[in-house]
């Protein structure tokens, strides 16, 4: 079986189609309040400082640390009560030499003031006299004109992706609407003669249709816009027609092969003759997964995924993932969120080989315990039940019952 | 200050808080293929087995497992060939003793037909026989009826959040539409007479709203339908007008204070006459986040965040996440995501407090490194600059550089 010839390791594969790509990131502008998960397309430049003025942190009294210069409980500073600062306002008032005024948290410190005492180390016997039972140091509980940002500051790179911090981070800002990535357009299709839309009866021999949507939810989970081309017939002039429009309409274009090993070879020769330079791996050495293509067909990404589903979305994770974030413009790129957990049986595998093993995840009292489940990859119940995956490295021939694994969460 | 009196640890504040919720999730119906993250309002129950039919998961031939009793390379089986199962429909041929039929992975056994040999363990020499050149046991190479899920099967529990894997199992079994628990509608109240709306310019004195955006990020991103109240001043009336109207049209109810003193005990004080029981939890012993307020009015919970973002933000992690998923009848509980890494420097932490530090993940050659961003609990993008949190639990006094963390992620 020519596919089976030379089987890449997974790394290895990805950065020969990530070579390959050469599309650019579009922009679309979106208000901030929206932008939650969606990627900047520039960088974000600070308008103004971060805070724009002394604020102070604490409730307490504005003051000259100079004149608490050697005060303590016994022997405390005695300083004029000249006013209080109103919240969100311009005090009116300025301290000179031996003066302080009342200061909420938040508050802006009025001209002349250079630190902040707290109202726990204070008292006041007279009305318009405070005793500073502590000295104070210059800007003490103050935050500083630019301490959070400083004006012109790049404070969110281009390629971020916008989580709750930085959606607040930029209305402090002002920055109430902003240019992101446009969604990149994912086109899909489902082949196989067996394979008949979710809506339909089954007849004995077919089965639903499920690569479409498990990859749907995959897409649109990282930041992709889903086209479903439906489901194509094992035949060349049928998938060549769709997949030409596909690759027309989208930024990337994913094929699920039909299961037998016929079907994927006419997926790969499909792809192979879609555009230029066509296929560029042909059979990965990684488990569920093996028969993944990979090729770009006129600047369009096409990638060919098994038909089981567990394969397909184990496979869609290596490598459609990873080019929706190339597509994104994605720069920023944070773990991925994995948990420790201690494997509970032996796992073999094939020295060379990567496996991904579904594992179920329960609690013990030493922290987690990952428990295989083992289920042909056609099942796609298997990933159903599991809460993460492990991964087997190449160079690895099994794991031994009682290691510490890293699972990867689905 | 009597909010400090009695500062309780997170977890136990947050038991207070859960006992104390009577609300039960709504249901409302969604077509399957945009319920990626919806939670499930009914268990799911198989109408029927997956596969339905006797299923190949090779390409090769349908035999009599007995026929090939003995069968090796020197001493083939010698079966006739009687037919081509064609992908998706019922064979049209059944075995009996001696024959077999070619079949396509994923293909339908003929009737007689109990196991599947490899096309790799055969050879043909003559049109209409097979050579087998192994035996092959019963059951080999088919997936059994029912294997993936057996029909009346609980295949997904209510209280489950969709993932790619749940939305392709409910579209094999023809689950085009479900029940999932309605968003529940989060009321968001910004306070301070410091805030302006992040559209406004600001003048000396003013900041602009951050909280009511980073909480309705993370409620979004969480499964809720925020609510913005908008920014309600530092005074009594005010705020229990808006505090009630949103108390009347959400399920969960959150108020950040004003940063000083006073605005926070006009917080408390409203949480605990706005309804029954009212306020049930008044300081937290954890940083940053002390001043948290937790209660229920007339069935709504209400909670009182502290003004700073940052603590308004991990607060909220730790308190408002959990109200949301109670509130969306979350039972099957994932593991929070997290990433393993080594700390860079030491962190001291004040026993019988619970700290948790907002860090960068660097990598390293011995994997992540966590390195503390120190910033005061203002700062906004301390956060936007940090993959995720360190805890210190309250019984520790600190963290050793070079100890190994997990870093909850952001």
């Amino acid at each position: 079986m020519p596919e089976f010839l030379d089987l890449l390791p997974p790394l290895k594969a990805r950065s020969i189609l990530m070579e390959n790509l050469s599309a650019v990131p579009e922009a679309e502008r979106v208000p901030t309040v929206e932008a939650l998960g969606r990627v900047t397309f520039s960088s974000i430049i600070a308008p103004h400082p971060l805070p724009s003025f002394l604020r102070s942190t604490v409730d307490g009294y504005a003051l000259r640390a100079a004149d608490t210069h050697g005060a303590g409980q016994s022997l405390p500073a005695y300083l004029k009560l000249v006013g209080e600062v109103p919240m969100g306002a311009i005090p009116q008032f300025a301290l000179e030499k031996g003066q302080c005024g009342l200061i909420h948290t938040g508050g802006m410190l009025p001209d002349g003031a250079d630190a902040v005492v707290m109202l726990e180390h204070t008292q006041t016997t007279r009305a318009d006299e405070v005793e500073v039972l502590r000295a104070v140091a210059v800007g003490e509980n103050v935050i500083q004109v630019g301490e959070d940002v400083a004006e012109g500051g790049k404070v969110i790179p281009a390629g971020t992706r916008l989580r709750p911090a930085e959606i607040g981070g930029l209305m402090a800002l002002g920055v109430t609407e902003l240019e992101v990535a446009r969604a990149p357009r994912v086109g899909i299709l489902s082949s196989g003669d067996e394979v008949v839309p979710p809506e339909s009866e089954i007849a004995p021999g077919q089965v639903r249709d499920v690569n479409s949507y498990t990859l749907s939810a995959l897409v649109q989970g990282h930041g992709g816009l889903p086209v479903r081309y439906g489901i194509v017939a094992d035949e060349m002039d049928a998938m060549r027609e769709a997949a030409s429009r596909a690759r027309r309409e989208c930024d990337l274009v994913v094929i699920t092969a039909g299961s037998s090993a016929s079907a994927r070879d006419l997926t790969a020769e499909l792809i192979d003759s879609l555009g230029k330079p066509g296929m560029l791996v042909h059979g990965v050495n990684v488990r569920p997964g093996k028969p993944t293509i990979l090729g770009v067909c006129d600047g369009v990404p096409v990638i060919g995924l098994p038909g089981n589903p567990v394969s397909a979305l184990v496979i869609a994770g290596l490598f459609v993932v990873p080019v929706i974030e190339a597509l994104l413009g994605l720069r920023v790129t944070r773990p991925s969120p994995s948990v420790p957990a201690e494997l509970t049986v032996n796992l073999a595998s094939q020295s060379g080989r990567e496996d991904w093993v579904p594992v179920r995840l329960l609690h013990s009292e030493r922290g987690y315990q990952a428990e295989p489940i083992f289920g042909k990859s056609n099942l796609i119940f298997t990933l159903a039940q599991a809460d993460g995956l492990v991964c087997i490295p190449a160079d690895d021939t099994g794991l031994e019952a009682g290691s510490q694994v890293e699972v990867q969460l689905l």
